[in-house]
């Protein structure tokens, strides 16, 4: 009955001293308790209880002191300090990204003599040929066979650039696969399924770190530079975020949350897609539609900030050299008419098959992958595909230029000083005035050489995404949608031409007029093949607003991404993101589908009839050895703990991690914990018998607020509060009796059942 | 023990032949079950199920016939056609409205020979002289002067039509006030506040019904036309919302659900703004960021798409005969420097300060204007105003014109022909180039002319704000924004113009140029003063970017509008609409807001520990006779069901408006129900003895899947609960027994208490 003063100064002796007394050494925090496991999901709520215990800390204490309220202020300020510097330093990279891709893909072809460092552009700037198509007949400029074999005319000239182009090509994307593989795998690949996941409240520690925003960054450069059917758009997205993560750790408020950091990532999407194609509305809305799963108002309002800061970034840097903001600026001569509408609905349909084939080849061939011994060369796997592309695509302009310099080539909308192939028509003797186009034989190569690229671009970017390199697939897309716009324009063109009469003409084109723009049907095409590929529709929409700056080509713009999205969500119901989320097993609880199953939370939830009970701690009277063992035999994530074994009734939840971390740290550092020792999750402990060995107190860990829903509750309000509220798990009670738990993974796992999917592909927590 | 064969047709004969029976009378839908009162708040989850279930129910009848198919295909469309139909509706009507306003508002000047329904712009339009200034000596159009008096110069001509002026304006708000009041008193007002609140979840019949919608339509131009400081903006989403709602009644899916309807009400305030402003985007974004609550994905792209097509319809419409999209067009010749944001920050602090105190001085008066006699003369205060108003601003030519006039006017980049006063600069000699712009004597008469308005509107626009008849004031705010901006840039360009050897101006404004464009600084303001009253962020930048088109001047519009909101926010959180839905007492809770206090569940929820327990019902046991006493004892709007009264375990939710229906219909269409007729909520009735009286069974209305919380959850989880899910009470357990409940008026309350206002202000449930 004597106190033993050896636990002095434990938190056992102030537990016993009487139910008064709240503190113990185990409510402070212990480190560890609080954080996740790699590969793991976190759980919104508690991270957004934590922001606002911080915040009201920080409110209550700044009345105190002067110092503690300049800490309020700047505490507040830091949220749009973070997103200006986010901003600055994407754009600037995005800049960086622009200039040397540029550089390193003019290398291809040929070296600046005034100095390697200038692309062909800036090269031949001092040079007196000052129009685009002359620019190639600069003197500083030299082709590789103009620098190595001394001519730039005849077979052998073109041989030499042609081995050149391919071997730069190779060369590129090689250093780019080894330097994926050998510093930062996940540097590979878009980023955006990943992303998605991430911002949806997994943990992927690295994807986000300093050594995949490095190495991504440069082996972007590379592999864009390298020929390869993709784009920069999507890995600037990860780049974006790279950033916005890093700059998190600048900030405690952002640090230590993940929630607070998710908002700041939806915001750097945002960002990302603001530099990509200098569209800042278009940015913000791609990343509420497309990206983010938790976007609030506020963080609403900080990515706009921040795509606009990073936009103007860019812009001052001017990598493209015309000051314009956008990537393919377009201004067209002429309104469309409403009968127009069908071939434009036609380019929907068209983008529509396009994206479900797209998105159904590519993921059989990644899964094929994934699965056979394909997937162990990836190095050769990037030096073949970049080979068989640099070989095909050399002989062809279209497919030698690259995929944005394409689409600005197919956007664009012939004035008369045009000399581009696309634009030779035969113009009548008085050229001043703009009177209709017959096609001349240039138009007549250029749709061959056209509908050859197509099918190359098609066929190759179902194998380039998805390889060990950096690829974005908004480009390949874009350029197969416009080059079907074009294709679909020029004849549209010229059939109203020749055909005055016909009655679908009559109305509204007279004789001798030039009513239809062949660059207006390539943007449309453009949009309806991204559309259909992505499933993106508004956000889509504003971008291209913004490319072109007016609200006349909305409708047309409109009505394809909408017709696209309709056939492509018959033929499959997930874009490429979605489809390449679940073919990683990552656990993505999709926002924009409705849960359309009759199945109620007990036909769901753990254990099932036939299995057996469900593993519960209870409040009081289990041993710190009772409590291992229940740990060492199971691999629960959490236990709920109930008043008793009998009457089942709910307490709380606590986690494995916490629990296996307070636990070990009570032996530690609690003097005379054994496995013998009494756990408690009650807040009064009540006495106990001196002689026996000192009770852990775990209140501190215990969630005294888990979210529970009735057993008859519909899995369609489950799935719905899941979603809003973030929940990692959910309690299931029958009358106030505690029967059973629903984590995220089994409702996927439900979902993929119901949708007679393999349930084992959810492979995440 | 015989079965009364008297009972042989109605439910209780088939409860009692066993357990296996599920179909009985009462799980037929009872009339009027599922239904809300007037003035109350809907249960967001029960109606989001209903639908899913009629979805389930159409998807999977879909597959037995071709009708159904057909059936299914046009349900799934019935959404976009809607949608077209209030874009179609919604901008015919905003044609209408813009044509007879501006008809209205020219017949207090005058009327036109050819034909008294042109107005004067129509009127002169076949006339000689075609610039905007001359248009006055059109020889058709005549003033009342000239057509009473036949006279147009004079003292005695002006005094006529400063008296015809005035009698115009009070006949028109006369026929105001006096429509308003005898048809739709609900026509009055922006509607903007109520609207939110409908949208949040509330019931205000009639709201948005066909006789609102014709008064408002009606006395909106009248009201706009009698020169009252008001605009048409808020007015016409709620016309649009009034569309919306009665074209729901034409599909079942939106007539039958309040949630469906919800959304296409959400589009519907998009549509408002579009036409209001020609903003598509700005309009989208305004709905999603002011007005919506619950705005999924899927509503974000169909508001789109109505707005557009409200757009499209209203242009084609061609109210102001320039066929521009916008409703100020407005291109800049020059663009602004980094030095200007110093200005642009200053008129973000003005916009914020006189957003703050308009919201005080307004709350003040409407205030005084429910709790003294002053409420009671609605049409006197009407008549009173107005004549202030016409009296007053007669003699400034710019209080004389529009609102939306004015802020043209003000916007105006003058161009050299311009010949406007504010554009009376002393031009140089050679008068091609853009020189340098010393101001004249006009322009200084505008300013003094400019300040006394500014005086006026600001002070008139208070008192005019709430009165009883249709007023939004999105155009007053940017009246008055405009006015100082205007001023602030005159006195900027005077001064670089007069100064340029002062250090700030040196670096980037060189002598003799023109370098300050008062248009922007005018818009500037606008945006900065209609930020500060309504504290609109993103939507505004996105409104003023769709009115000029151009991405550069977004950086001042933001700067601006940041500052402003950051300043307003600072003098006192709410914005105008939410002050007022707070001064009406409607059940709102704020979702940009985080709750920030540290109070749990069980400080919230009722009973509190002075008061009597918790009234709940048992799952069997209780009579017919026992639950209508319950019902007449107490005006709960629902009850939890419980196993027993001793366990306290919870089984289920009913509501009072169910239960009272259900019992009635119990009583009228089944025999033998009497008083003391046992009522079960259990799925199978344990066989009763024969003697008794039937039994009702209830099961049908209990929600079986209540939501919970436990006593421990902070207030901060479950406001976001309540917030997120939309609900309308949420049960409170401790330890697996029910111990209360919260509704959403304690919530509100709570937070009323909290931030030290009188939590007796909310009213409703």
């Amino acid at each position: 009955g004597v106190i033993d003063l050896s636990y002095g100064n434990t938190g056992y002796s102030n537990g016993m001293t009487g139910n008064g007394v709240l503190m113990d050494l185990l409510d402070e925090p212990v480190p560890g308790v609080g954080t996740y496991e790699d590969f793991n999901t976190i759980d919104w709520v508690r991270e957004k209880s934590k922001d606002r215990d911080r915040h009201r800390e920080i409110t209550s204490k700044s009345e105190q002191s002067t110092w503690a309220l300049l800490h309020s202020i700047s505490d507040a300020f830091s949220g749009w300090l973070l997103m200006l510097l986010i901003g600055l330093l994407s754009g600037a990279l995005a800049g960086c990204i622009d200039i040397s891709a540029h550089w390193l893909t003019d290398l291809k072809e040929g070296v600046c003599l005034s100095g390697f460092w200038f692309n062909h552009e800036h090269c031949c700037w001092g040079s007196n040929q000052t129009t685009f198509q002359e620019r190639d007949k600069c003197p500083q400029w030299q082709s590789w066979a103009e620098l190595l074999g001394g001519s730039s005319e005849g077979a052998a000239a073109y041989i030499v650039n042609y081995l050149m182009f391919m071997l730069c090509a190779l060369l590129f994307s090689f250093l780019a696969v080894i330097l994926v593989r050998a510093f930062a795998p996940y540097a590979c690949g878009s980023g955006i399924p990943e992303i998605k996941t991430i911002l949806s409240g997994f943990i992927i520690r690295g994807y986000l770190g300093k050594w995949t925003l490095i190495i991504k960054t440069i082996t972007l450069v590379l592999a864009v530079s390298s020929g390869l059917s993709l784009g920069k758009e999507g890995p600037l997205v990860h780049v974006a975020c790279c950033c916005a993560n890093i700059l998190c750790h600048l900030f405690t408020k952002y640090r230590q949350n993940e929630a607070k950091r998710r908002e700041v990532l939806s915001a750097a999407a945002a960002v990302g897609v603001s530099v990509a194609f200098g569209a800042p509305i278009g940015g913000v809305l791609f990343s509420l539609e497309e990206v983010s799963y938790y976007f609030p108002l506020k963080t609403l309002w900080r990515s706009f900030f921040a795509a606009l800061v990073a936009a103007f970034t860019l812009r001052s840097i001017n990598p493209f050299g015309d000051s314009r903001l956008v990537l393919f600026y377009v201004e067209f001569h002429t309104p469309w008419h409403m009968v127009e509408l069908v071939p434009f609905t036609l380019l929907g349909i068209f983008g529509g098959l396009w994206g479900a084939l797209f998105i159904r080849a590519n993921i059989a061939w990644c899964r094929r992958r994934k699965t056979t011994r394909l997937g162990h060369y990836p190095v050769l796997e990037v030096l073949v595909v970049t080979g068989i592309t640099a070989l095909l695509s050399f002989p062809n302009s279209y497919t030698r230029m690259s995929g944005s310099e394409l689409i600005s080539e197919l956007f664009n909308d012939c004035s008369l000083l045009d000399s581009s192939q696309l634009c030779d028509y035969n113009s009548s003797e008085n050229s001043n005035t703009l009177p209709d186009r017959p096609a001349g034989p240039g138009v007549y190569t250029a749709l061959w050489q056209l509908a050859l690229a197509l099918f190359f671009k098609m066929l190759v970017t179902v194998v380039t995404f998805g390889m060990k390199v950096p690829s974005g697939l908004f480009i390949p897309s874009m350029a197969v949608g416009a080059i079907v716009g074009r294709l679909l324009g020029v004849a549209m063109e010229q059939m109203a031409l020749n055909h005055h009469d016909w009655l679908i003409v009559k109305g509204w084109c007279s004789s001798g007029a030039d009513c239809i723009t062949p660059g207006l049907y390539a943007m449309v095409g453009a949009a309806a093949c991204l559309g259909g590929v992505t499933r993106m529709t508004i956000s889509l929409v504003v971008i291209m607003f913004e490319l072109t700056g007016g609200l006349e080509y909305i409708v047309p713009l409109m009505a394809a991404i909408m017709t696209s999205k309709w056939v492509a969500d018959a033929l499959g119901r997930e874009g490429i993101y979605e489809a390449h989320i679940r073919l990683n097993g990552y656990p993505f609880l999709e926002t924009k589908e409705e849960y359309g199953h009759k199945t109620l939370a007990q036909d769901v939830m753990r254990p099932r009839q036939s299995d057996p009970l469900l593993v519960v701690l209870t409040q009081e009277g289990m041993s710190v050895g009772e409590i291992e063992g229940v740990i060492a035999d199971t691999d629960y994530s959490g236990f709920p703990v109930v008043v008793s074994q009998e009457s089942q009734r709910l307490v709380g939840f606590v986690l494995r991690r916490d629990l296996v971390i307070s636990l070990d740290n009570a032996r530690k550092r609690q003097d005379g914990v054994v496995s013998a020792s009494l756990v408690f999750f009650l807040e009064h402990v009540p006495p106990q018998p001196f002689s026996g060995p000192p009770v852990v107190k775990l209140r501190g860990i215990l969630d005294l607020s888990p979210f529970t829903v009735t057993d008859h509750t519909p899995m369609a309000i489950a799935v719905d509060i899941f979603r809003k509220l973030g929940l990692r798990q959910c309690l299931v009670t029958h009358n106030g009796r505690l029967l059973g738990i629903i984590t995220k993974k089994d409702i996927l796992k439900h979902m993929a059942q119901m949708s007679n999917r393999d349930p084992d592909s959810i492979l995440f927590n």
